[in-house]
């Protein structure tokens, strides 16, 4: 590989520095560009800058946004009693898929994480704790991942919560739907156990 | 998705075009570059361009070059009297990496598929009989996939090869080195079978 002709590994390890894309993927789509129109290129080069310049963190929830605030906190029809607190971008994108949320979020753009150096004031922490205390908040819905630091992350956030007077929830544990319980694990299985409901 | 902020999805949409890229790994990427220095995605915009602009097809063998003829052609310890064929640039990368193959290539830039429309005027098949006519080739190695195109491929070649009095080889079929026979498809067992040699 590094034998290779420069402009194309360049454009390789750049592909390569994405979330997610190994040394060969890299180098399949650096080809897939040299082998685009020249036009194609253009725009794929304008829409990493425009992407880049006009998206940014909405100030009130931190969800991504090219307008003042996000989308969400815009929508006038949206409970902003209830805020869903998540992990990332990502996670907001899952749930709106949904379509049944009808609260806000807010996106802590990471978890804490004492091993990786993650801290309280690394995350947007902070600005839930302002938030809930000055807006009418009626209940805040932890949606951080199912992983231990997802869980810490949790715990911690309703520790603070908690004493504001607020109704703090977590999404539910179970085997998801669909599913078969041969292949659940046995921590998920426990969980829809002790999470079992009347029907 | 299609509720998702413009500029975003538009970052998607192009990262999607590349080879190999479903929708889910387009927003991954897409989300990556969001997250990105503003310099990183500087960076990685002008890599695009710079790819794009600078890298051309060698004149001679048809592989990828940002100089006037690429390093393999240039190179005067190469044996031109020996061409391997093969379908695209990946392929010389792979034959390259070998370090074994000192003659040149001739990058065919696909492979005949009547059904897909490829009829040999759509590779660069004129400018190999041209180049074997004209250079002082001894052996032409071919080395398109072992895909039923790729052997129609090989077969179309060296039928109009033959006739100017150069050998055209084929690369040897069998059983992948380090590999258990009990994996082997029947076909390359078979194949293994009729060009087994003396030991």
């Amino acid at each position: 590989m590094a034998d290779y002709i420069e402009p194309l590994q360049n454009l390789a390890e750049q592909f390569a520095r994405l979330q997610g894309v190994g040394k060969k993927s890299a180098f399949r789509m650096a080809f897939s560009v040299v082998e685009m129109d020249m036009s194609d290129a253009v725009a794929f080069a304008s829409a990493i800058m425009e992407a880049k310049e006009k998206i940014h963190k909405c100030p009130i929830c931190g969800n991504l946004t090219d307008e003042e605030i996000c989308y969400i906190c815009d929508d006038d029809t949206r409970d902003k009693s209830v805020i869903c607190v998540v992990e990332d971008v990502k996670a907001v994108m899952s749930i709106e898929k949904v379509r049944e949320y009808r609260g806000v979020y807010h996106v802590l753009h990471g978890v804490i994480s004492p091993v990786n150096g993650m801290t309280p004031d690394k995350i947007s922490f902070r600005e839930l704790i302002e938030r809930v205390g000055k807006d009418d908040v009626k209940e805040v819905i932890i949606a951080t991942n199912p992983t231990p630091d997802g869980e810490v992350t949790a715990m911690y956030i309703s520790k603070y919560l908690k004493p504001l007077g607020v109704k703090v929830t977590r999404l539910a544990y179970g085997i998801p739907v669909g599913s078969d319980l041969e292949y659940a694990d046995e921590v998920t299985l426990g969980r829809a156990i002790e999470g079992r409901r009347d029907v």
